[in-house]
Parts: structure tokens; C-alpha cells; sequence
């Protein structure tokens, strides 16, 4: 079990962190989100970290690397449920998470992303 | 980490299992649950298991307690995702998951928890 499930909800795929991840794991999950982006046309990802007590530099890496990949897939990514523990050691550490936005909670994560889908609905006259 | 997180969508809980589940796991989710669904007033639980490749008699007996637990509290619980192969074990095996509502996946599992919250609002006047 080296794979991690990713949910479709709609437009959004949803991807619960549960277990440490490792370089294997983690490479498979970026290639399985990206597939998964393009097979559903998925506009939104919700990556909930929320079982996770600690975020080294690997993990802040890999959340910006995914959050990378959708966006040239033209996916919004959103990390969501982050403890307060983790997010003062980040700012510790000087990772500041750069490009990757985040939510307190998958609900208002989900909002977000529909809000997004919304506005891009408006430009997509261009 | 032995703690499988609840996400709230709404008025739904959903778990993602995507660990072996042990003895202890297996009852702490029991009781996160249970206290998730009184907190929150959740009508619906979606426990996906797309990622595990084997459900033994253990986890069958774990769904359907949870069924049961979450049921008294006022709230239906859909099993979602669950692999071919899982599905041919488990009859083999003799486990039909008695009392446990199935799903193909998390869409379907929430149109049937909509359609169950929309059922019980109309029953709401008795």
C-alpha cells in the first residue's frame, strides 16, 4: 500500500496525507495527481495535511512541486488542515511554502477552489 | 501517527483509510467518529477503502460497527471505493458486510447521502 488515494469530489480531486512520506511515495503521488488532473479535467486539488505533525523542507518541497505540476495543468492547489504546531515550526525553519496557497479546514479549502472555478468561468471569454 | 483523520465536508465526515488497520487504530477511529458526528451534527459518513487490496474480517466487523455506532447517532454511513478484487474476497470469505451501505466511489457516496438527508427532511414533521 505505497500508493496514496486520490478522491474525485465533483471538480476537485482530494488527497488525504496520512502516513510519512517517503521519496518513492511521494514521486508516485505527483505522477498519479498529475494523470488524475488530466483524465478528469479537475480544476481544483485539496491536499489535506491535517494528520501530519511535522513538515520538513521534502514535504514543503514536494506540496510546491505538486502545486507546480497542476498549475501548468491549470489546476488550483490548495493545502488545507494544517496544525498550528506545524506552521510555527515552518516559519522556524524559514519555509514559507511559497506558491502553494492554503485553508484552514477542507471546507473552506473547498470554497476557495469554487471561487476560483468561478472567476476563471468569467475570464473564459479570453 | 495512529490517528486516521475525519475531514468535514458540510454535513458529511469522510475517512480515507489507506493503513493497515490495527486493533488500536481501528477503535480510536471508532471513537473520533462518534465524537465527530455529535459535535458537528453530521447526517452522512463516507469511509473510503480504495486503497486497501484486502478487507478481512476485522475491518468488515470495524464497518459494520461503525455502521451501527454512526446510525444510532442519527447519521448513514456509505462505504465507497472498494476494489473489484476486494469485492470477490469478501464474498468468497463469506463476509457480505450485512447493514453496511456501499458505493462505487466518493460522488456516488454523497448523492446517496444527499438523497438520504433529503429523504429524512421530508419525514421531519413526524
Amino acid at each position: 500500500m505505497d500508493r496514496i488515494p486520490i478522491l474525485q469530489m465533483g471538480k476537485c480531486l482530494l488527497v488525504t496525507i496520512q502516513v510519512d512520506l517517503q521519496d518513492q511515495t511521494a514521486l508516485a503521488l505527483q505522477d498519479d495527481l498529475a494523470t488524475k488532473i488530466e483524465a478528469t479535467g479537475a480544476h481544483g486539488v485539496l491536499i489535506d495535511i491535517s494528520a501530519l505533525e511535522l513538515v520538513d523542507s521534502f514535504i514543503g518541497r514536494m506540496l510546491a512541486s505538486i502545486s507546480g505540476i497542476a498549475r501548468v495543468l491549470d489546476a488550483t492547489t490548495v493545502v488545507v488542515g494544517m496544525q498550528p504546531a506545524v506552521a510555527i515550526t515552518l516559519v522556524e525553519l524559514g519555509l514559507s511554502l511559497e506558491g502553494v496557497r492554503t485553508a484552514l479546514n477542507v471546507e473552506r479549502g473547498m470554497q476557495l477552489l469554487t471561487a476560483a472555478a468561478k472567476e476563471r468561468d468569467l475570464d473564459g471569454g479570453l
